[in-house]
């Protein structure tokens, strides 16, 4: 009897937190009222131009495939923004339209990793990330950070992490879950002793425009021999429409081409001529004020988790999390946040889904939600760990 | 020097038919009027009610994500499909929403092949499915078929290639580029064939609906053991929303979950919502209306092509696709393509993109282009065949 079920799906791990989701929407049906602190979409609509720009694509009727690259328009758009928003210059056959980062990064993944080949990742990071890396057959190589370099990565970490079967880096900045940046002169040096080694950096940029009172910096402006990944999902409110794109080295080019001709045809038409909308004055200055929204609630979040009792080792710039070290309280953090769910209809993210490194004693807290249900949450979860004394 | 392309990019081929597109865009930027009868993609609107629908569901702003499985309902609504139209029960849980059948091919071949399996494939067959193979480490072995087996496997040609590295078969009925279908014996054993085996039955459906004067058979009638990949785009006219579906055997159902929520992590939300409108009532008749017209233009192309000399040794029941030897004229059927573009402005697919089995005397021809093209792209191939004699 052959096994059917190929062999890297052992490798490929669930989402400890559906079960976490699955269990609070039963509870929901149940009429129980669950604040979600769990979920990576911001609250916002989508904004209304960026509709606007679908509905009028989808009134043709002529939704189409698009070149497998994407709307040359929409290419053309993504290098203006870059010029404009980054000051760098990025050639639009650079810039591949995906269906989200989730195919930017089945496309970069696919078009540099073989089978046994290592690549270097933060622990924590997103989990998916390292799981394209294991459906092309190739090894996550997980370092463990800290506080100390942002939970970020930098030369020296490299330097000494790096082996003969390491083919590159993938670094996250903000990262997902700890929110921390990093620092431009470490993320120069970063891309610095990759090339030295001759390896591809992949920068996973998607939460840019969801960093509070800075900007951050484009791996491009450092090197235009990386990856770079991002996505309209996150900072421009489109997560359900599934575009994002790919920068990739000129050498690329041809190969990431026929990738996508072959593993998706086109990312969908009338999310790409929405997103030709996403850059309008109107919708970027929209855009600015949501991202101040979200720095009110991050700037609640830290204070009042700080009160309670969790431990945040680095104010997070970015993104939409706060990772707190919650080992005052439980050296299981998973069944703390199944506890939290049952007894108090909180929904977080336990540190597990992150990796290992201290993964049991923290806890992932996203603030994709109203100020006000924040405090309700948070009032909640005061109750919760005073009970528990 | 690291070689930082994977070497998996080596096996995946270009289609050859996109240097024809590229050339025909130039010619039209020029002002030459082509008629295309390369495309693989209906001429024909997203039917109105699917249009309004999506409409409807981007009016809300909350383009969110749904769950990596798909939204409850449409996957319903697809059990429902199946068992009033194929008269089949199947269980909502199996059923994936994917983008589009590319992502269900990404999914299933993911979830069942390891590196150095074999998996049979007929030659000729649509170029991505091979690809998809190669991209996790897997290896086609193609089956020269013939018009004696309607261009599809049957249980003997199973049995004659299989060897011990073989972990499946993909079948695709009706078959791109023949549109040949596999009569319902035919189907039955194959699948017999490769469960004896204890290997995978991949059965690509996404040309059901297009096939004239018969209905084409479910692989699910004849088993619950298969994978059944199907698509919202050929037969519902929606090629640019990239929505299809996955069918699972039920052991596969946590596996393939696993896959979709990291590789994808759901289906584009609002061409979800729009599909579920693609079954009612007025849609399925005007989609039958639809698959009529294809009808009459099979048959027109079929009669002119062999008018004109060339041989198609069987009439295709489905698809869009004629599939024409041309040996009477050229030897090098992608020579006499871009030859037919420059000369006469007429656009085809050369045999080439299709496999190895005969495939410089074979073109495939599209009828995805109104009746009235159709005889102006004949005329023109009719000169230009006389021309060069």
């Amino acid at each position: 009897m052959i096994n059917k079920i190929a062999t890297r799906m052992q490798g490929i791990s669930p989402f400890y937190v559906m079960e976490l989701l699955q269990r609070a929407k039963q509870l929901e049906q149940q009429g129980r009222d669950i604040i979600h602190m769990e979920v990576g979409e911001p609250d916002f609509p989508t904004p209304p131009e960026v509709v606007q720009a679908g509905i009028d694509n989808i009134k043709t009727g002529q939704i189409k495939y698009t070149p497998a690259a994407g709307l040359p328009e929409l290419r053309e758009k993504i290098a203006q923004y870059y010029q404009e928003h980054y000051h760098v210059d990025v050639l639009p056959q650079r810039i591949f339209i995906t269906p989200g980062a989730s195919g930017a990064f089945l496309l970069a993944i696919g078009v540099c990793v073989n089978p046994g080949e290592e690549i270097l990742l933060t622990d924590p990071c997103y989990p998916c990330n390292s799981n394209f890396i294991k459906l092309f057959g190739g090894i996550p190589n997980f370092v463990p950070v800290s506080e100390e370099t942002d939970y970020q990565f930098n030369k020296e970490l490299i330097e000494q992490h790096w082996t003969q079967s390491c083919k590159g880096v993938v670094l996250a900045s903000p990262s997902n879950p700890t929110g921390t940046l990093i620092s431009e002169v470490n993320l120069k040096a970063a891309i610095g002793a990759v090339h030295e080694k001759g390896g591809c950096f992949f920068s996973d940029e998607i939460y840019h425009g969801l960093v509070y009172g800075q900007q951050a910096k484009t791996a491009l402006k450092f090197s235009e021999e990386v990856f770079v990944i991002n996505s309209f999902s996150k900072y421009f409110g489109m997560t359900g429409w599934r575009v994002g794109w790919l920068i990739v080295p000129e050498v690329f080019i041809s190969s990431v081409e026929k990738l996508a001709q072959n593993i998706f045809i086109s990312t969908p038409t009338h999310s790409q001529f929405a997103a030709l909308a996403a850059f309008s004055k109107a919708t970027l200055a929209e855009l600015t004020q949501r991202a101040k929204e979200f720095s009110i609630r991050r700037d609640y979040l830290y204070l009042r988790l700080q009160q309670i009792g969790f431990k945040i080792r680095e104010k997070p710039e970015g993104a939409l999390y706060i990772y707190a070290d919650c080992s005052d309280f439980t050296q299981d953090s998973f069944q703390f946040s199944k506890d939290l769910l049952e007894e108090k209809g909180v929904a977080i993210t336990p540190g597990k889904d992150f990796g290992r490194n201290q993964a049991n004693t923290h806890i992932r807290f996203a603030y994709t939600t109203s100020l006000k249900n924040l405090e309700e949450g948070l009032a909640r979860l005061e109750q919760f760990i005073k009970q528990k004394k």
